[in-house]
């Protein structure tokens, strides 16, 4: 389609939201890097169709810029913390996630994890409260008359900011973090047989070992939000509110969840009609490369070439890992694109050229790509689905063992460890995923359900945020859990009162049975006498 | 549009079909009355999409006629009960449960329930036995080569033929018979304190003794349909597939359930990624009435109609049944249009007329139309739900009761006992319904929410019919549940083996500890000697 004739489209579009009355103000408060990635898709539709789309974002932020020629409006708040500053925070924890974690035995990971939780948690806390406290840009945002607040629920304040404004909530996220969470602000059902927990890197298919280990993984979780995060967050919320309120149960208000993936890459399991599974919705298909790249990916010939990032946040790696990666990409037929920021490894072959930004969509898109070597990124993962390409996952922190976990239940995709692999291991994983069909036709078969729905996931989501704005909610999905207490949900008071109902029927009948057998003797007695 | 370019569409679409590859075989075992009505409406769209449909039924056929002018091909099987005797046995079921059933206590209610349940599964076993052994038909489906089978779970057989022809199935449900067959066939969860058992008349928002029903309902069914109903199948089936199965096991196995409602009509309730909620896929705008119709609902001037009907089913009332209504009609200022087979009522006014059958769906979409007395068939409240039209519920049997108690729920009904409503009751009703705007601005806001989704619900059904057939199946959205025993379901050996590891650490740490007690004394003793 000509340019002319998308503009005309958009003008018709943006034409008909204005005189339907429907165009909608959404407030949106962003998390970073690949997050900002995401939503930002949905952001820009929402601007195409007409809606105005204001972005709240701290001083501090890394990604989430205001840059002139965006489309969207920005109210960016003062707070001391530095870009740097903040940008180093994220860094250092992927750094211990990638480096540290896989050393520490089962004990000290869960220990260590937790003060990794809290310290991320202080700094999120602190950026809400410069925003929440900032008195200016909340009486801006109130006199605004926002339709919709977007939020990710990665990073709390969200739900706090839309009970202040009094509207609706769209969370857009990725996974909760743990049972607890998931249980009580969504509402949904969570069966630990099945359903494997957040960072378990199970699959839903789970021998007894592995069930025993997402019980614990369970439990921890639900120990550890319910002892240490959710207090200061309930405390920080009461105090704001000047009512005692929960974290969990603002984010129980959310009115329609967007969850980042779908069933082409996530496994089959309970929901509530507010969970929306729009997975992949930043996919498109694949432009035409620059040339100079065209070019080299051409001369690969009837071998290919194999595409290879560790995603936006990773951009070095340690002398030992890239020397590793790059003599065992070295010895391959394919040609290598790697994305790249650190220096050049000395074992680098001719066949592997680095960049510092590569066209990913587009490169997984093109005709010659064979594998794509992969940290497990959700967005990166999507684009392999989209375009289906098998993978090489090398995942490093967060939901990436996850996601490289389900690619390779589903077949698409084969495993290694960062800190461990070797050339060989590297080689022999590529030659797995290029030569043996299997992971091509299971990445097809990926491809094919994805691009086999009745709704592109991203006018599902914009579908639903355009929803909420029209009708202020959506209270018709919400499902009646929220209003019960655990106790209640479990239906334990009504299984007491039946066993006690049954147990006093059978004291009861119990009691008439001795008092007739005294009775009946005594009768007989008589009778005798 | 004209109908030249509706014929042009339908051509390019079946031209379409044919030259992608996808146009596919359906084969349908459907259930009578109200039922057929509703999936015929998903295989005349499968058919305008260049499908084949064939039809499979009996020579006992009441409604699920073979007419030569019908688009579908049909496969009728003989059986030695007459259309007179099926049609007989269904009235019979439906005025037991009308007029008999409201007058039973708990109990009585239950045992009724339970012996009719049976009288009418031996009828649909009888009619799946010479389905079943007839080698003549069973060789022509063979042959077929169907690519998809579509049942009603209402009438058991579907599974076991699916599983006979090895084709995929899905399902048209209104609602599971029991907590039982939701959480073993569907893989539902099913939480007894919001989600309203089938027949209950509950809602999702019950108090302690409103929870306590429930579960009474859910340990009723549960028990009925483990010790009774399944027994008689399993043998069955096991039998016809030559190894030990069960009904449940092969329900399980259905690919995709269309279940006949959505959260405009239904309560927000736990669902899995292979239901698809599709309610109301039936309905369309008003087309314009007759001209006799259109003349005496022009007569009505301001003060409208009411749309007054019980069904296909309830062709014929009790004489004082009838007499009563009439005479409650005919005090008020509102035309009626009564859907009516029977006598003429004595004290029918002359502001209601009787007809045989009306243009429901037409007369609903009139704007004169005010409110709609219906029996609460699923199909009729949702064409009110569609045209935003509120009612007056007078439920009859099976899914009424429920489907008015829904209606209630939301605000769009007023619900009366129909053995026990006087003249007075009805007139109140409809004053109510009509006069207090609280039922019209429900009703209108169910129908906002009813057309306000991203897919309608027959483009929806369609869809995941023909995605089975593109994709032989749908196993991505098949949850791991169905692999699992009830016991690993709820992780019991799970939380076993933990309990069991959590006793085996205290009872080592207690050994130790009276170990050193034990030896500690002797070392303090022996030093002191």
């Amino acid at each position: 389609m000509s340019l002319k004739w998308m503009s005309l489209l958009l003008l018709i579009q943006v034409m008909y939201c204005f005189n339907a009355g429907s165009c909608g103000k959404v407030v949106v408060l962003p998390m970073e890097y690949s997050h900002w990635l995401n939503v930002k898709i949905i952001l820009d539709e929402l601007v195409q169709r007409g809606h105005e789309v204001t972005v709240l974002t701290s001083s501090a932020a890394v990604h989430v810029d205001s840059g002139k020629s965006s489309p969207f409006k920005f109210e960016t708040f003062p707070t001391p913390l530095t870009t740097k500053e903040f940008e180093r925070h994220f860094k250092h924890s992927v750094n211990i996630w990638t480096y540290e974690f896989p050393k520490y035995s089962i004990w000290k990971l869960y220990s260590k994890m937790q003060s990794m939780f809290e310290e991320h948690s202080d700094v999120l806390e602190s950026l809400c409260k410069y925003m929440i406290f900032n008195e200016k840009l909340r009486k801006t945002l109130q006199e605004s008359k926002f339709d919709v607040l977007l939020a990710d629920p990665v990073v709390p304040c969200g739900e706090l900011l839309a009970e202040l404004l009094k509207i609706p909530l769209v969370y857009s996220l990725r996974f909760f973090p743990g049972n607890e969470y998931e249980k009580q602000c969504g509402g949904l059902p969570f069966p630990p047989s099945y359903v494997p927990v957040a960072l378990s890197e199970l699959s839903d298919r789970m021998s007894f070992m592995e069930r025993v280990k997402n019980m614990m993984n369970v439990i921890f979780f639900d120990l550890y939000f319910q002892t240490f995060n959710e207090k200061k967050w309930n405390q920080f919320y009461s105090e704001v509110l000047g009512r005692p309120t929960t974290i969990l149960e603002l984010m129980a208000k959310a009115d329609i969840w967007l969850i980042r993936t779908y069933w082409d890459f996530d496994f089959p399991r309970p929901l509530l009609p507010n969970f929306e599974f729009v997975g992949g919705l930043h996919c498109k298909p694949a432009k035409p490369l620059p040339e100079e790249m065209e070019k080299f990916v051409q001369s690969s010939g009837d071998q290919g070439v194999v595409v290879f990032s560790l995603g936006s946040i990773v951009s070095n790696l340690t002398e030992e890992r890239a020397n590793t990666i790059a003599s065992g990409l070295a010895q391959i037929p394919q040609k290598v694109l790697w994305r790249y920021e650190g220096p050049k490894p000395e074992t680098l072959g001719s066949n592997t050229r680095l960049y510092k930004w590569i066209p990913q969509n587009d490169l997984l898109g093109h005709p010659k790509t064979k594998a794509f070597i992969t940290h497990g990124g959700t967005n990166g993962v999507y684009e392999a689905i989209y375009h289906g390409v098998p993978m090489v996952g090398i995942p490093l922190f967060v939901d990436q063992p996850d996601n490289i976990a389900r690619m390779k239940a589903k077949g698409a995709a084969v495993r290694l460890d960062f800190t461990r692999f070797s050339s060989e291991e590297l080689i022999n994983a590529l030659k797995t995923v290029i030569n043996n069909p299997f992971y091509k036709e299971n990445a097809m078969k990926l491809s094919r359900i994805h691009h086999d729905q009745p709704v592109k996931p991203l006018d599902r989501a914009v579908f639903w945020v355009e929803f909420v704005m029209r009708h202020k909610g959506a209270k018709h999905l919400r499902p009646a859990v929220h209003d019960l207490n655990w106790f209640q949900y479990h239906s334990l008071d009504v299984i007491g009162f039946l066993l006690a109902c049954v147990a006093t029927a059978i004291f009861i009948f119990t009691r008439c049975c001795l008092f007739c057998c005294r009775k009946f003797p005594k009768s007989r007695k008589k009778k005798r006498e």
